[in-house]
C-alpha cells in the first residue's frame, strides 16, 4: 500500500525507447510509442499503459465537462448492436466493409457499432414522446470499431477508439439549429481547452447523411485531410467539400478572351494520350486542354428498396486540363451514391475512341463541366478518334454540356467563392464532426412526438461526433520538438515531475517526497522519479514524456535550500526556495 | 445553457414506469427498467440512461479509488484481440462459443475479449523484464463481451458488460500470495463501500484455470450462484467447490453398523428405475441405496497438442441415494477438462443392464465412491440386471472401488468440513472474483524477468475480476422495497432530489433552485424535480428511483420558513428550517 498519495516512476509502467520504434509513421505515433503512452497489439489496436490513459482521461474529463456544461445528456449504449436496426435504417448494406460483423450462436446477425444514429434514434423514438421532453441532446463517450482498410498512424486511424458521440432530436428547425450552435461553440471550447490548434470547416455530409456539416480540423501537416480557408474572409472547407470562386481570375482556365472564329480542326497526336504528352507535343500549356473523363454515376437508392441497385450510367467530366475532378463534390452534384472512372471498354464503348483521346463533341451522354469552362474557347479536347485531338473548340458553342459546375479539387491560389479573397491550402487532422441530419433517421425508427397540439410531428436530429483518441495524437501531434511531447497543461498525465537527482540519498529523497506531497494536497498531479538512473537518463525521459513542469532537487540546490524549477516549454531554469516551491509551482500549472 | 450548475428533472431523461415490464424475470431487473436506469436493446444487451449511469460511474469510482489505493496501475485494453494469442493460450477452442468471434477484412480472425489474460501477458512479457520492476498489478475498468448461452435477468448476466480486470505479476509464489491477499482486501473495502451484503467463499477455479480462488457473492435469493457458509467457523465455499464432512453424521449414509453376514442377494424390482420408485417398492430409505452413474470423461489436453482429444472414458460414480453428483468436484477430482454423463447406450454397453438397473458389482470401469459411502453395507444397488436389484450390498467387500472421494452437491445441514459445525445455504450474485493463476499464462507468453543474480525466472502471475454492472444491480437487488430502489448514498444517482410541490409558483421554485444551488455547491449531487406534475406522482417517482433524501418545498412548510426533508431509508420526515437546511443535508449525505 502506498502511504503517499501521489505515484513514483518505479510503481507504473513507463517504458519509454530511445531507439524509434519501426511501426511509427508519423512524429506523433512513433512519440507515443516512445514516450511509453500506448502500445500495439495488433494492426490498428492499442492497449494505453498508464500514462497515456491518464492523457486520455484528461481529454475526456474535458469532452464531459464541456457537453454537460451545454446541457448534453450523458447515457452509455451498447457497442454490439442486433442487424434489425441497421436493417431499419437501410445501412446495414451501406456501411460495406467498415463495419464489423458477427454471429452469436444463435446465428443472429450482429454488428459493432461504428457510431449510434440508429440505438439513439431508436430510443428516442419509444421513450421522447411530447414537445414537452424537446429538445434533447445526447452523448456518450464510448469504444467505437471501425474495420478501417488502412489502420495506421497509431491512434490516428484505428480500428478500435474512442468517440465521444451526441445526437440532438428538437422539435423543428430552429431547435435543431440551435443545438447545431451550442455544440458546435462546445466543440470550440474543447479544442481550445486541449490547447490544440484547429480551423472549422465546411464538409461533406458522407455516408451518414444529412444537410450540412462543419469538421473540427486540427492543422498538422500529418493530417490526413486537405483543407482550404480564405485569406480575406472566413470561408474555410474540407478540400473534397472545398469551392472556389467560378469567374475568370479565379483559378479559371485561362481562354483568350475575343471571338473565336475557326471552327474546331483535327490534329494528328500518335500515341498522345496524358495531358503531359499532349500539352507539350502541340506546344500549348496544359490549362489550354479540357480534359474529358467518363464516369460510372450509382443513383441513390430509395431507403427501403429491396430491389438490385439500376445500372451504373455513364457520364462525361470536363474540366480543365491542369485540375482534377473532386468526386465528392461530384457525386453530390449528381446525387449519386458513388462514383468511379469508367473502365477502358466503357469508354470505348461510350464514345467510340480509346483512353486518351476522349471529347465532348458529339458524345450522347449527359456532359457536366466545370463552371471555369464556361465559355471557353480557344481550347484542345480529345476528337473521339484515335490518335486524334481537336484544336480550337469553343465549348459552349460546339457541345452540348447539360450543366456547369463547381467540379475540381481547389487548391491553394483558388478565388474565395465568398469573396474576393484567395484561398490557401493546408492539412488537418478531422478531431469532431457536426451534422444537421434532419428527418433521414427520425423516419426510419418513427422518432415523433405529439406537439402542443397533439399532433404527430418528426424530431428534427443533429449528430455531432469527437475522436477522443484521435484528439489526444492530434495534441501529441501538434507540441513536440527534438526532445520529446510538450503536453499542454490540461492534458499532460501529469502537470509536475519531482526528480531527485539522487534518491539513494536521504535528504534528497526526503525533500522530494515532501514536496511532492505538498503537491498533490494542493491538488496539482505529480510523479516522482524515484529510479536510481543517471541523471542524464532521467532528464532525457522527462522530456521525452513531456510534463509541463520539471522540478529537480539535488544536493547543490538543497545546500541553497532550493529546488531547480524548469517548464518544458520554454526550458528555463530558476531556482524556487523550498519553502515557495509548493505554491509557486501549483500557481504554474493552473489552467 | 444551464445556469444552475445541478440537473433539473426536465432536462435529462427518466422514463419511469407504472408498470411491471413484461422482460423483467427478478426484482432489480424490473426496478431498474421500472426507475429509467437502464433500456434493452436486445437479449443481454442494455443501454445505461442518465441515472443509471450516474450510478455506474460511482460504483465505477469506488473500483478506482481502491484499486489505486493498493498500488494497482491503470491501463486500457483493446476488446478486439488477435486470434494468435489465443491460441497462444490455447483458449481459441477452449472457450467455445461464448467468446464472440468475427472476421476483419482481410479474413483474420478476431474475437472480443470476455477476459483479457492473453494481451496483458503478451504486454508483461515485452515491458517488464527485471524483478526490480516486480510485483506489479495491472487494472482495467472495460467492457466486456461473452456470447451467453442464455442471458437473462437484465445486467446480471448480460452479452457486453463492465468488468474491472486486474492481474498481479510477481517474481515468487510469496509476492503473488501478498498481491492475492492485497486485491481481497481492496475488494472487501469495494463491496463494504457499495453498501453490499456478501459472503467471500472458496470457488472453482473453472476455465481459467489456476491454484485457488475465492468468490465474492451478494447475498441475494435470486442469485444464480448456491453457497454454503459454517454455523460456527469462518468457511464458506461456492455450491460448485463446496467440500462436507466425510465422516458419519457429517450427512453421510446412514448404513447399519454391525457385521453385516449375508451375500447380496437378488430381488425383483420390474420397473422400478428411478431412486424413489426402488425405495417406495422395497420399502426402504433413499439414503439407504446407493446411486451408480456412468459418466464419460473427457482427460485434460496438453496445451499446444494439436492430435484430437482421446476418445471419452466411462467410470461409475456411486453416491448416496438421496445425494447429487457434483460435477464440478468430479471433473476436479479425476482431473478432467469435462464430465458429462453417459447416453443409455454407452450405458448398456459398459454395464449389460438397461439405465435404472446399474450397479458397482462385477463392473469393469474405474468407480469413484463418494467418501461417505466408505464402509456402506446393507445397501441396494442395481444389479446390472434388467428388473432386478442387490440387497445388503456391503460396498468394500463387493465391488472394486477405484477411490473414495467427496463427490456430492453439498447441502444444508451437512458437515463442516473444517471444524465440527454445520454448513447452511444459501444464494448469491458472484460480483467478485480472485485467482491465484500461477504460470499457466506466463509460460505460454514467456512472461519472465531476470532475477538479481541475472536469471530468468517465470512471473507467477494472479487475476482479478469485478462485474462492475452486476454489482451495480446486486445493489439494487439487496437494497429496495415495495416502492421502489434504496439507494445507498455511495452509489445513488443523485444523492437528494429537491421537489417543489408547485414548481409554476415563483416563492415554491425559486426556493427550490437556491437549496440545490447551496446543496451543488457544498459537493452534494442534487436533482431538482421541476415538472409540474401531480406531487403524488413525484413522490412515487422519488421512492421508485430511491433518491437517499427527498426535500419537499411547499407552501405550508415555507410559511414556516422550512422544508420537509425525508430519507428513503426510514421514510421519517422532518421540517428543517431554510438557513439550515443545506448544512444539515449535506451532513446527511457524507459517507
Amino acid at each position: 500500500m502506498n502511504e503517499n498519495r501521489f505515484r513514483r516512476w518505479s510503481e507504473t509502467l513507463i517504458p519509454t525507447l530511445r531507439e524509434e520504434p519501426q511501426e511509427a509513421e508519423i512524429a506523433s505515433h512513433m512519440l507515443m510509442l516512445r514516450a511509453g503512452l500506448i502500445r500495439r497489439l495488433a494492426g490498428g489496436l492499442y492497449t494505453f499503459l498508464p500514462l497515456g490513459l491518464r492523457a486520455l482521461r484528461k481529454v475526456e474529463r474535458i469532452v464531459r465537462e464541456e457537453m454537460d456544461r451545454a446541457g448534453a445528456i450523458e447515457i452509455l449504449m451498447p457497442a454490439l448492436q442486433p442487424r434489425e436496426i441497421w436493417d431499419q435504417s437501410g445501412r446495414y448494406d451501406l456501411m460495406g466493409p467498415t463495419m464489423f460483423r458477427l454471429r452469436d450462436r444463435q446465428e443472429r446477425d450482429m454488428v459493432l457499432g461504428p457510431t449510434h444514429e440508429e440505438v439513439i434514434t431508436d430510443l428516442a423514438a419509444r421513450e421522447v414522446k411530447s414537445y414537452r421532453q424537446l429538445p434533447k441532446t445526447f452523448y456518450q463517450i464510448q469504444t467505437k470499431f471501425r474495420d478501417e482498410i488502412r489502420p495506421r498512424f497509431g491512434l490516428m486511424r484505428a480500428k478500435e477508439f474512442i468517440m465521444k458521440d451526441g445526437y440532438s432530436f428538437g422539435r423543428d428547425w430552429e431547435d435543431a439549429d440551435r443545438s447545431y450552435q451550442t455544440m458546435y461553440d462546445a466543440y470550440t471550447r474543447i479544442f481550445q481547452r486541449c490547447g490544440l490548434r484547429f480551423k472549422v470547416v465546411e464538409a461533406d455530409t458522407g455516408a451518414i447523411g444529412g444537410k450540412s456539416s462543419h469538421e473540427f480540423m486540427a492543422l498538422a501537416d500529418a493530417g490526413e485531410d486537405g483543407l482550404v480557408e480564405c485569406d480575406s474572409c472566413a470561408y474555410a472547407a474540407n478540400l473534397e467539400r472545398a469551392e472556389r470562386a467560378a469567374t475568370a481570375g479565379g483559378g479559371a482556365l485561362p481562354m483568350p478572351p475575343g471571338e473565336q472564329k475557326s471552327a474546331p480542326r483535327e490534329v494528328a497526336t500518335p500515341g498522345r494520350k496524358s495531358i503531359e504528352a499532349v500539352s507539350s507535343f502541340l506546344q500549348c500549356a496544359p490549362g489550354r486542354l479540357i480534359k474529358t473523363l467518363i464516369y460510372l454515376v450509382q443513383p441513390r437508392r430509395e431507403r427501403h428498396g429491396g430491389t438490385p441497385p439500376p445500372p451504373r450510367a455513364p457520364v462525361a467530366v470536363l474540366v480543365p486540363g491542369d485540375r482534377d475532378v473532386n468526386e465528392t463534390k461530384l457525386a453530390r452534384r449528381l446525387n449519386a451514391a458513388a462514383v468511379a472512372l469508367a473502365d477502358d471498354a466503357t469508354i470505348e464503348q461510350t464514345t467510340g475512341a480509346p483512353v486518351g483521346f476522349v471529347g465532348p463533341i458529339g458524345l450522347h451522354i449527359p456532359i457536366y463541366a466545370d463552371a471555369s469552362l464556361k465559355g471557353a474557347r480557344g481550347a484542345v479536347t480529345g476528337a473521339n478518334k484515335a490518335d486524334t485531338h481537336l484544336l480550337d473548340v469553343a465549348l459552349e458553342r460546339d457541345a452540348t454540356v447539360t450543366a456547369y459546375e463547381d467540379l475540381c479539387v481547389v487548391r491553394d491560389g483558388d478565388g474565395c467563392p465568398r469573396c474576393q479573397g484567395t484561398l490557401r491550402g493546408g492539412r488537418g487532422i478531422e478531431v469532431g464532426h457536426v451534422f444537421k441530419l434532419g428527418t433521414k433517421y427520425a423516419d426510419c425508427f418513427d422518432a415523433s412526438y405529439l406537439d402542443a397540439n397533439g399532433q404527430k410531428q418528426v424530431s428534427i436530429m443533429g449528430c455531432y461526433g469527437i475522436g477522443v483518441t484521435r484528439t489526444l495524437q492530434a495534441v501529441v501531434e501538434q507540441s513536440r520538438d527534438a526532445d520529446g511531447i510538450i503536453w499542454p497543461l490540461a492534458v499532460a498525465p501529469y502537470r509536475v515531475i519531482v526528480l531527485p537527482l539522487n534518491p539513494a540519498q536521504a535528504p534528497c529523497r526526503e525533500a522530494a517526497v515532501r514536496l511532492a506531497d505538498s503537491l498533490e494536497e494542493m491538488g496539482v498531479d505529480v510523479l516522482l522519479d524515484d529510479r536510481e538512473e543517471r541523471p542524464g537518463v532521467k532528464f532525457k525521459d522527462a522530456d521525452l514524456v513531456g510534463f509541463p513542469v520539471r522540478v529537480v532537487v539535488g544536493e547543490k540546490s538543497l545546500a541553497q535550500n532550493s529546488v531547480e524549477v524548469r517548464t518544458r516549454t520554454d526550458k528555463q531554469c530558476v531556482l524556487i526556495r523550498l519553502e515557495e516551491a509548493p505554491a509557486r509551482i501549483a500557481g504554474m500549472c493552473r489552467v
